[in-house]
């Protein structure tokens, strides 16, 4: 296979991503807005999410950003808003913000360093806390603490489970496909003799 | 929030997850199965898969496994046999097989240490390259390169992406939400200016 069609096939292989918009503003005051597909669940107390980055000067943007000024956002994607989404994974200058190019709003609000994307239905504030080098290819485990969260309360049930799929947060696939959902059913906390 | 409520509720911040099986088999022999939902790319070439792991006593059977004899197998989970995989996660004894407790069956092929799930759709082989340690919550990062792929080859596409939702795999959301997939569709790969 060639790289392309490698890189396609092999991203295929890790099942439905969790994907999100990571919004950053660098020193200078320009915000930077990029889509990733390698979120990843770190812990619930402290409440802990990580991304994957690969070594691409482009990526590089959003790490930088992180690591200069510590503070992020990552936005939920919803099907209105997955094409220009999607589109921030062009590579645009670093004078140029992507919300702008692609035609997403930034917010501030709280008083929070980073923006916020205003179209998007579930927004989460977070603060470095690790950077981790993988050695066997040069990538990095970025992760950060939750420190606000802002969401549809009415999707979130009495047990904690926020419904992504009522709140209109879509999945990923591969490097460039989108899916909405459709629920088989939650299941309740699994013991070892069910039918006893 | 109590601790179980948070957990399902931070646990659904990450958006839609992947999933799947993770199968291996101890120095005795003694085969094992248990649920993840914690799966990240980490790069293509090396072809390079990742998932974290909780520092929980249960789980730690998968990863002691997988650390000692250094070979398993990654299998996608499809709307048949979701409510078993689910059922992994409860808390068996070290001497009892996943497999057979929970409905599933083990399938050795091509020579491979590891059980596959005979009953999975896309069925992965992966040895072990790098165990990392996440400090700030004592996780791990289990990272291993793709050795084979078993997986429909009509659902392929001619570019590389394997179709996910054609081969019936589903994605995860929070601790215990399963989720059937509609594709929105493939976008391009995106360019600064796509209108000129």
């Amino acid at each position: 296979m060639d790289s392309r069609k490698r890189a396609n096939f092999i991203n295929s292989l890790t099942g439905f991503k969790s994907i999100g918009l990571i919004g950053t503003k660098n020193k200078d005051g320009i915000e930077n807005l990029a889509i990733f597909n390698s979120f990843v669940h770190i812990g619930a107390n402290p409440a802990l999410l990580g991304f994957v980055s690969r070594p691409d000067p482009h990526l590089r943007h959003t790490v930088v950003n992180i690591a200069e000024t510590l503070y992020y956002t990552v936005n939920h994607i919803t099907e209105d808003i997955y094409q220009q989404a999607h589109q921030t994974s062009a590579r645009y200058p670093a004078n140029v913000s992507e919300f702008d190019a692609c035609g997403l709003s930034p917010e501030f609000k709280d008083g929070f360093y980073a923006p916020f994307v205003k179209e998007s239905n579930i927004q989460i504030a977070l603060e470095l806390k690790e950077i981790i080098d993988i050695k066997t290819n040069n990538t990095r485990l970025v992760i950060g603490e939750i420190l606000g969260i802002y969401f549809p309360e009415a999707n979130l049930d009495e047990d904690g489970y926020l419904d992504l799929e009522k709140s209109g947060s879509i999945a990923g696939s591969g490097l460039d496909g989108y899916h909405k959902t459709n629920e088989l059913g939650r299941l309740s906390y699994a013991k070892p003799d069910p039918f006893t």
